[in-house]
């Protein structure tokens, strides 16, 4: 017994019963979203990406007429014991800085969800702070951080349970609320240490090919950085690639606060029919948890982009989904989620906006 | 003076007069652009290729505080004798048809137009029908359709400059009415094959590696259609990759009405100092043939897209330009263009509505 707590962290019933919830997609819907797409007027897949993206929501909504509603993006904080390995460009308070910026409006995320009409929910789940007077931020702390994952699990099984619950109850909260598309994304100084250990577990793939710079290393740094994260891959697994983790283990040991609720929200949208539009690397490390624990979730999630974090190509090949957007960018919050809902929109309108052959008199393709 | 005009296309006094009056930017405003984007509460160039669309409009428009006003896209139509040599998958009368459809509201374009809050200007340069009762259209016609290039050339000098002026008429228009940012489009079954061969002209690259499928051709008619051109560039400039043809005879010997609308919408648009968003590879083949005449026309020009045509890839590099997007379309129309205009808008806001590290108390990054 011992033995097989240690190699695997186990759910709790509300994650048992969340994961037995999430169908997977009807062909038949497929096959039908597809020939609508073929009868409109342009050729033959012309539209590319969109034309998937479209196909992808009628089938995961099941909907005649596919509806956008209530377009929200949550954003997860958590802080990370790991920096006190120094392996962060910029200082541990900058999480709770930049969590009163989105409680203020003036970070990116802030600007992109005004542009997008959508909702922006704030939630700290272990951020090293009291926040206890401010407005407008969702109070979900689970701890002040998590334990330095280089010396000790980062967090317990309670506490891995309770973050997964914070994104299952606010994805409950969106389908009570009628959202059928959300955005997910995060801030936490430290996180992509955390997202790199999650990556090299889940894929095997050395972690010196999966560390990147952060929000700024230089190269010594990040050198440095995948040193550690290695060790600890070790202390925890011992040679990860051959023991093969559990994912949920995975995430209590080597995890974020702010990454484990990321997973409870993609799995909670999962059984509740949202769509999920995850961000970059941190976020895709707890949607490819998610995805582990349950594969069915994958064709409820949209990649919006695809990160500088050399890592977050390796974790959209093993969800098996292709980012929308190559922007090259590195911010997190949800940026890179939000920015691609005009197009998911886009992608929908199309698909119930426009003419097709028929109605519009115009000449099909001749043989090839 | 025989040989000199067969070599080059003379043009007009007014097109002379537009390529002159187009400047450069002014390296203080980049400077200026960059510092601001620093500045903001965000990693140093985290926001990736968001940052290079703000800081180049920002140094195009020269406003402090930029503004995007009268999106619109201009969609040119013109038909193509090279369809008599089934260079397309689709019957030449599918240009009136879709023009009819774009008037209707009923194409890719118009929902993305409606979506984006765009105005929508649909232009016929050159379609072989007539369309004179039809409301909404923007009656330009030089002729019904080029000359069938791979037997003459496609257009008179005289023909050329007035395509030319119709793109130049419009964004003079555009200025007038305090349009900031524009997305231009084409339609025209058979373009494709004129796009080719302009884009083996002036790149000098075999034509087998720049022909691709079009509307959706096999491999054997794309195998024809890449010989048909190959032969065409042959007839008017003999080895063209030694000849190096003058890019405003390339224009008129083997490209359309539409697409010399387009080069003249560029030019128009750069004189004027409005940004211009170019779509897949018809439109930038027009827009390659005005970076040729007119070289600073490129720092107004954002690349939409990039498309499925292998061509595209060819001209974006020898325009210098990066598209904003990968989406695997090849539908033309302006689409691929008019899909950035909430990105580019979104980067705009992020320049104009972000807060400071000071102005929020946000730590900046420690050293490396």
């Amino acid at each position: 017994m011992e033995a097989g707590l240690k190699n695997a962290a186990k759910p709790s019933a509300a994650v048992e019963r969340t994961i037995a919830g999430i169908r997977g997609v009807d062909e038949r819907y497929q096959r039908k979203a597809q020939k609508h797409l073929d009868s409109l007027t342009k050729p033959l897949g012309s539209l590319g990406q969109l034309e998937a993206v479209a196909a992808q929501y009628v089938a995961w909504r099941e909907e005649e007429v596919p509806k956008i509603a209530g377009k929200a993006v949550y954003v997860f904080a958590g802080d990370h014991g790991i920096t006190d390995e120094g392996v962060s460009a910029y200082p541990r308070e900058v999480t709770p800085q930049m969590v009163l910026n989105f409680c203020n409006g003036g970070a990116a995320i802030n600007v992109l969800a005004r542009h997008t009409n959508s909702d922006i929910v704030v939630v700290d789940v272990g951020v090293d702070f009291d926040f206890h007077r401010v407005e407008g931020l969702r109070h979900c702390k689970v701890r002040r951080g998590t334990r330095n994952f280089a010396r000790e699990a980062a967090m317990t099984e309670a506490e891995l349970n309770a973050a997964l619950q914070v994104g299952m109850d606010l994805a409950g909260e969106a389908a009570a609320q009628g959202r059928t598309l959300i955005a997910l994304g995060e801030m936490g100084i430290g996180n992509t240490s955390a997202a790199t250990a999650i990556t090299a577990a889940l894929t095997g793939k050395p972690v010196s090919e999966l560390t990147g710079k952060g929000t700024g290393l230089d190269a010594a740094r990040c050198a440095r950085k995948a040193y550690i994260i290695d060790k600890a891959l070790r202390l925890h697994f011992g040679d990860f690639v051959v023991s093969r983790p559990d994912p949920l283990e995975v995430l209590r040991c080597v995890g974020g606060f702010e990454i484990a609720a990321i997973t409870g929200a993609v799995l909670g949208a999962a059984a509740k029919r949202i769509a999920v539009v995850i961000d970059g690397f941190i976020c895709s490390a707890g949607a490819a948890v998610a995805c582990a624990l349950a594969p069915n979730a994958r064709f409820g999630i949209i990649a919006g982009h695809l990160s500088q974090e050399p890592g977050h190509r390796a974790l959209l090949e093993l969800m098996g989904v292709k980012p929308v957007l190559q922007l090259d960018m590195r911010l997190g919050e949800g940026t890179g989620a939000v920015l691609t809902f005009p197009l998911i929109e886009s992608a929908v309108r199309i698909y119930n906006e426009m003419a097709t052959f028929d109605s519009a008199g115009v000449s099909e393709a001749t043989e090839g």
